[in-house]
This record gives C-alpha cells, sequence and structure tokens, in this order.
C-alpha cells in the first residue's frame, strides 16, 4: 500500500526516445537519462538536427559518468518507431501537429507527454485552454492506440542540463489510466539521481500538474530558485 | 531575494476568524492555529454550533499546548467583523453565497480563500469548472474591496485534528496579487510547526492550486498516506 520504488519494473533496458529532443527540456532529460545508462534517441524534424545534438548530450552524459548509455540521433518519426518509451517535449504550439504525424509509428508505444500549455505576459506565467483539457489529454485523444502518460512537468530543464548538479531532489508526478505503463514511467524516472516517480493520479488530473508549472516558475522568478515540488508523507 | 521566512511580519497579535470553523478543514486549522498561540474565531450559520465547536478546538489545543491562544464561537457575520484575518473554508457548493453574504464585514480585510471545488464519481476525485476560474478568482470578484488570498488548500483535515500529530511538515501555498496581504498570510502558515508559507504566484494562478488536492487525494488512495506538497530547492 505505501510508496514502495522496490516494486516497479526494471527499465535498465529500455530503449527511451524524445521527441523534441533538441529543445531545452528534452535535452535536459535525455543528458540524465544517458548519464544513468539508458539507451537514448534524440527526435527532430530533421535528423541531421537530431544527430548534431546527440553528439552534444552524449559528451555532457559523458562528463558525469565513464558509462553512460548510448546517444543516437534521428527524425521524430524514425525515433517514434525505434524506441520503447518515447518522451514528447516539444513546444504547445506543435504538440498537436506533431502527434498527429506520428500516429502510426506510436502505436501500442508507451507515450510520455511532458508539455506544459503556458502563456506569458506582463504579469508573467498563466496556463492557456486547451480544448482536450490538457496536453496529456489533446494526447490521448490524438493517439488512441498509445499508452499515454504525462510526466515530467516540473523538472528545470537548467538544473537537467548542467553537469555541476549531481542530483535533483523533486517528485516526478506520474499521471496515467493504464497502471503498467505508469508503473515503467515512474522506473524511469527513479533512473535520474535524486528523483522519485510518484503516480499522481489519472489523466483527466493531468491539467493542473501542467498550469503549475507556471506557479513554479513565479516560485522561481520571486526566490531566484529553481524550484520542483516533493510529495510530503510517502 | 532567497526564501527568508526571517523578513514575514510578526502575526502573533492578529485575530483569525474561519468562516465554516465547524467544517473538518476549518476546525483542523482552528486547532493548529490556537495551539500556536493565534486567538482564533470559529464561525458558523448559528452563533450556537460555533459556540460549542470553539469549546472542542479549545480543549484539543490545550491537548497540545498549556498556552493556547483563546478560542471563541460566533456567527459568520460577526466573525467577519470581528477577525483581522478571515479564512473561509465552507464547502464549494455554499462558497458564492456565503461570501456575497459577508461582503460588507469582510470589507478591507484579509480574506484566505483554501476551497477546493472537487467532484468525485466512481473514478475519485476531479476538478470542477469554476466561471471565474476558480474558487479564489471567485471571491475576489464577489469581494472587491477585501485582499484575497488563497491558502490551505492541501492541508489534510485529518492530520490537522489529530493531537497525536506534532508538526505537519509541508508548504502552505499562498496566492495573491497583494503583496502584503500575502506576507501576513505567510507568516500566519508558518506559526503551524512544519509548514511554511511560500508565495506561489497570482491569484489567477490558484485554479491549478486548488485543482492539485484531487491528485493529492489520488495519491492518498493509493499510497496510503497523508500527501502534501514541499517546494525544492527554496
Amino acid at each position: 500500500m505505501g510508496f514502495d520504488q522496490g516494486i516497479l519494473p526494471d527499465v535498465s533496458g529500455l530503449t527511451a526516445g524524445i521527441i523534441g529532443g533538441t529543445g531545452d527540456q528534452g535535452r535536459g532529460l535525455a543528458v540524465r537519462l544517458a548519464a544513468a545508462g539508458q539507451h537514448v534517441l534524440i527526435g527532430s524534424r530533421t535528423a541531421d538536427r537530431a544527430i548534431s545534438a546527440a553528439k552534444e548530450i552524449a559528451e555532457l552524459a559523458r562528463a558525469s559518468t565513464m558509462t553512460p548509455g548510448t546517444v543516437e540521433g534521428d527524425g521524430n518519426a524514425e525515433v517514434a518507431e525505434r524506441a520503447d518509451v518515447v518522451i514528447v517535449a516539444v513546444p504547445y504550439e506543435g504538440h498537436a501537429d506533431t502527434l498527429t504525424a506520428l500516429r502510426e509509428p506510436l502505436r501500442g508505444k508507451i507515450v510520455v507527454d511532458c508539455v506544459n500549455p503556458l502563456g506569458f505576459d506582463r504579469q508573467g506565467p498563466f496556463a492557456l485552454t486547451v480544448p482536450e483539457g490538457s496536453a496529456a489529454q489533446q494526447a490521448m485523444s490524438l493517439l488512441p492506440e498509445s499508452r499515454v502518460c504525462a510526466a515530467f512537468h516540473h523538472v528545470s530543464a537548467s538544473l537537467l542540463a548542467d553537469p555541476g548538479v549531481a542530483r535533483i531532489d523533486l517528485d516526478v508526478l506520474v499521471l496515467g489510466d493504464d497502471r503498467e505503463a505508469v508503473q515503467v514511467v515512474q522506473a524511469l524516472a527513479a533512473r535520474i539521481p535524486g528523483m522519485r516517480g510518484v503516480h499522481a493520479g489519472r489523466l483527466r488530473n493531468a491539467a493542473q500538474v501542467e498550469a503549475f508549472t507556471a506557479n513554479l516558475i513565479a516560485i522561481n522568478k520571486r526566490y531566484g530558485a529553481h524550484a520542483g515540488i516533493r510529495i510530503t508523507d510517502l
């Protein structure tokens, strides 16, 4: 009943693909997962950009461990096809179009949406209204044959990419209705030193997790921090 | 720039009123604030119920300290009139009507909304749609001459009321556009052992904080916990 990471599956042999892997969030997650020994595929609209980003990411991962996982770059469709778990880290503006184009290669795959639909104005960040309720529910509606989860919303891209930061102490909230897929994503999060993966409810409760990133950005601005969250009493 | 509770005002002399103080959340907050030495006024629709609840709350507060603040009961309007800071802890169903009726006595007061607009069905909790965006924004719209903040959404009522629990380690997220009022509420939260009050953005970013209570309830059910959150890197 209690929180026990020991029950999570061994995901060390899985290939993690990152759609939008050349953006800040995707690149940062790629560095940490590769440093943890995961085999990582970087996806971009053009394979050339992905291949060049993969080289940089591999070097950053090697800076923190002698035995990183391999990092390769490829086009988004090829990454979706080849990976076991596919992290979607594209800007919200391109989210629906990107996923629609990848529906076929993403069939049957565990898809991890980490997109935060946010706007910014003079008063700072705010949550955008998403017709489907949340980016994660949009993904579920566009990818009916994929196993859609949502996670990694609150992880600071600059901490992820900073080789001077050995641990990132926070909880990755994993949303999803497919319990087995959720556990794979929890285990993947737990591969990164300092992180736990916590099942934080169904996809219909993803909107507030995505939107809460606006509050973390406000906190960062107010206090000069790289804020994340920990769930207490777990 | 960093997080420093030392800059917060001294609120030990303020009277905290609790509208809906006979409900679980209000009662629990009242116990902790009284135990911290705060003068607390319990409000209810009928003063008799408030007076009887105040007696129980005072006893529970005395169980954890020899020198609790005084606890009195009164009608909601009288509590709104007499208190310096007024915590609104009513069920969402009665939220708009209760505040509308209290507009006059709440003029100029710091109002702390801690209402979570949630629904429940067979799949568990989910966030309700609030026309104004959030309960806090509804309060702001109904009480244009009050200093509306939002806070205390994530505090477990059962932990609050349990005299065996000496500390509750979590962060109280305080939302608000009135910086001075926000700091008073932060300081009030910090009176409760284990808690910090963190300014987590403007009222327009309150909806996701309210809705996130659904995720915490899902986590509690999944892991058998009384989950709260801590902001990391502060």
